[in-house]
């Protein structure tokens, strides 16, 4: 395949960016209050005229998601079910804010992906840490089972009940307790949308140190409890290093405050580091306080095509080699993943086709600088054969425009069918052969073996669709991809958590010594098992 | 005070550098198997042929420390004594290597400061994870208490002995398990020392993401238990995000194997952080994954004199603007540590005579970029006055000697006279008005208050010198410094930890609530308090 640009160039590769025009749709999620449920708001923001294959964005409401406690083989453990009484308590705490009416529950009651549905018949909104606290003692000395729940924008039902838990809102813990111009210290309440704190910071020249496709949903407490990775990872790293303070209320309605948190703090053991990716299990984070980078002047994005996945590791070598600090994202997808953007959302590929695309984000102080680091990569890339198309967008538009593709695929596929979602971190050398390993075992009982997601971080998203849920293509699956991870020494869940579905694979990834500590831990921490009850952890035997 | 340099150019200033000559030594430490000690071979390396007014470094052996337990109001916990059965016992599972010989034990005994010294009878040298379990599991049993040890650095008595606890080196578990080329990921022994595993890395395109003074002698495994801080926190952050996986024995001799562990994992309780910065208080750690960035193919050192604090502040703004994703340290020392390293080694200030110095390190790809970043940097604040005299290093040997002149305030310290040493994190602009506001306190009391350290992290090393130990100046410093601290919600161990010499002073940063968490934490990982004990967690009444 001929090189689409034969000289490239900086001015001549931001205008090909141009003319990806209305076909390209905005980021998913961006600016919208909720997510938009499959099957009711998707794609309604398509600007686009051409009509799509797909028809399901029209479709009607979509059925209701079977009881949790009716589709998975899982007990009630004997917590106590909530009374009239618990109800007038709870009245008396946070005042008009205890949520009986089955309607609204219906929400908080269904995760996102309407894959497990909870039974609870009360929801609370506490506006401070000291009604999360009155809240908890109360539960406590009650035995009542509470699901702490944040924007439930979660990947693995680990954000709403499995059968009848008190739900716990952090929505209207949604202030700004304060921002600090020098340092970038964020402090707010665990109920801020990401979105809206990334706009806070960013009016005062800093960004969020992460970034999700769900960021106009999810709560910063939810976050931190699911530890999420997300778009800057590779740039800004774990919430474990940007982090730098929690206030968590704990199982028995003790306040934590290990808020106020400098940069630098050796004080005995880092408590908080206890509760980021603890999926809300050992406390309710109340408040946070996180480092926020400096806002990079310039933004570029390139979207290349390259002839195989070993183009795709090198070009990422190069990359690392020539961009070196003003990278900020590695994203692949594959050629399906592409066909499938097209096919149910009408997003035209802004380069020739190609086996795989490459997604690589620069973020800089210096336009001039990253321009031409971002160019010499390019010219090198082009040259040698590992790259054979591309386009970079520079404008803020245009680049959202480019992260579309690969913000959506997620979007994409649940229109495909049924999806069976794997998160898993590989070797990256070794990253791709799971797909291709997939698609041969599976044959046509698949309709999409696809693989996308975060590279630079050793992060595959593995999607497999089937017309419906298939119990053949889910033994064919399971365990045989958690067996293919643990035989990489990879993990079974890179950034999604363990939740309520995934919780039964973590011996995959998770010696017995470690799993034994975590049960000691959490009996430590919430001896009741009141919170988050049947999640992360398997149940026991 | 008029510019020394009236047209700032990136030549001229390289050239000014130059100029230092043989006044400037290599880092303190670089390069050496062991830390010198004060007294003994301090500025053996010096090759400057000026006379230093200070004629301490060639004084005869340094009186013997005074033992822990008669110096410092603490009481024997009723572990076990060592029986010759045990010395017979720990032969067979470290055959050799078991140490008894009180001249080699002396140096294991006392910590670097010479502030501390245990009375230990033996020292246990294992190779493997294997003989560290079954020394535990065979102490557990025997109610012995035990002190992990690497290179024994630490800066608060917290990795020697306090009585006759049995010291468990890591010293021979040196041994690099594996390094992965494309990820930067590099697994390794806990006893690999800092300097040699930085080699390592460096041959293979990386670095460490950590750098300290000490690295000729501190092992990677005492790093990630102490969480250190050092030189390039500011750029790569805490340990607490680099770190990828530990290996770790528990009191009772379980291993708990978290070592293979990818850039991303999110199944279950991320157990590897309670032991970073748990100071060998909760488990040993024998392995240690960590994530190495890639090694900048260009590094600037500026050295600047500025006018006053208020420019030192200034001066970081602008530089984090203007410098961006390259800066790599911001570090600043004041008027008395500049003399005091004249004074006591005989290193000449590269610079006019200023109030305050900074010195400003990058770090970045592309060497012409970086050099246009600092030059337009350096251009802007000579002009706007925020700094009136500095001097810029490429060359390796002339940023090793412009360092030398932050790093080795410590060791001119020590020269001095008695040194009472604090190490904060405060809000940065209110860093140094607790040292002018001690100078007014203390009055003709005190040689010196000097103010230094990573202003980028907002971490203060304050350190005061008398003649010799005063318990006036002691009642006038304590707990005067660590409420002032307090009263800026700063935090009382910046970087430095806890360790024996500042475990009681915990809860001036920690509320009641956070250390109850951690004596359960405590409790639940070492039930019998065999691990490091007497350390991290202040006595119980």
């Amino acid at each position: 395949m001929a090189p689409h640009l034969v000289q490239p160039g900086w001015r001549f590769w931001r205008q090909a960016a141009c003319t990806l025009g209305a076909s390209v749709q905005h980021r998913t999620w961006a600016g919208t209050p909720r997510i938009p449920r499959p099957g009711s708001l998707w794609g309604a923001t398509t600007t686009s005229p051409r009509i799509c294959r797909s028809g399901s964005s029209t479709s009607a409401r979509a059925p209701e998601v079977t009881l949790t406690r009716e589709r998975y083989p899982v007990r009630r453990l004997p917590f106590s079910v909530v009374s009239r009484e618990d109800l007038e308590a709870f009245e008396r705490v946070v005042p008009g804010r205890v949520i009986t009416d089955p309607e609204v529950l219906e929400a908080s009651n269904v995760d996102w992906l309407r894959t497990v549905r909870g039974s609870s018949a009360v929801l609370l909104r506490p506006r401070t840490s000291e009604e999360v606290a009155h809240i908890l003692r109360y539960c406590h000395e009650r035995n009542l089972a509470v699901n702490p729940q944040g924007g439930n924008t979660g990947m693995v039902g680990g954000s709403v009940p499995v059968f009848d838990e008190i739900i716990l809102s952090t929505a209207l813990m949604n202030q700004v307790i304060s921002f600090h111009d020098l340092s970038g210290t964020l402090v707010c309440q665990a109920g801020c949308v990401l979105e809206e704190l990334s706009r806070h910071v960013e009016e005062r020249g800093f960004i969020m140190p992460l970034d999700l496709g769900a960021k106009g949903s999810c709560h910063i407490g939810g976050n931190v409890a699911t530890n999420a990775g997300g778009l800057r990872f590779l740039r800004y790293g774990s919430l474990h290093g940007t982090v730098l303070g929690l206030e968590v209320v704990l199982a028995d309605g003790t306040v934590l405050n290990c808020l106020s948190a400098p940069r630098k703090d050796n004080t005995g053991y880092d408590l908080k580091q206890l509760f980021i990716g603890s999926e809300g299990t050992l406390g309710v984070i109340t408040a946070v306080s996180i480092l926020c980078p400096p806002k990079p002047r310039a933004v570029n994005v390139a979207f290349l095509g390259c002839p195989g996945f070993p183009e795709v590791l090198q070009t990422f070598s190069t990359c690392k080699g020539l961009l070196g600090e003003i990278l900020s994202a590695y994203e692949f997808m594959d050629a399906e993943c592409m066909w499938l953007v097209r096919h149910h959302l009408c997003l035209a590929s802004p380069v020739q086709e190609s086996p795989f695309y490459v997604l690589i984000e620069t973020s800089g102080s210096r336009a001039g600088h990253d321009a031409e680091k971002l160019n010499d990569f390019l010219e090198q890339v082009l040259r040698s054969g590992l790259v054979t198309d591309g386009t970079v967008a520079t404008d803020h538009m245009k680049v959202k425009a480019l992260w579309a593709l690969r913000e959506r695929i997620s979007e994409a596929l649940s229109r495909d069918g049924y999806v069976y979602k794997y998160d898993l971190s590989l070797p990256t050398e070794r990253l791709y052969d799971l797909v291709t390993d997939l698609r041969v075992r599976l044959g046509p009982q698949a309709k999409h073996v696809v693989g996308y997601g975060h590279l630079g971080d050793g992060n595959l998203h593995l999607n497999v669709t089937s017309e419906a849920f298939s119990p053949s293509v889910l033994d064919a699956l399971e365990p045989y991809v958690y067996e293919w991870t643990a035989g990489q020494r990879g993990s079974v869940s890179a950034e999604h958590g363990l939740g309520f579905r995934k919780r039964g694979v973590i011996s995959y990834s998770k010696p017995p010594e470690a799993l034994r500590l975590m049960r000691q831990l959490k009996a430590l921490l919430d001896p009741k098992g009141i919170l988050n009850p049947y999640k992360t952890l398997p149940a026991q035997a």
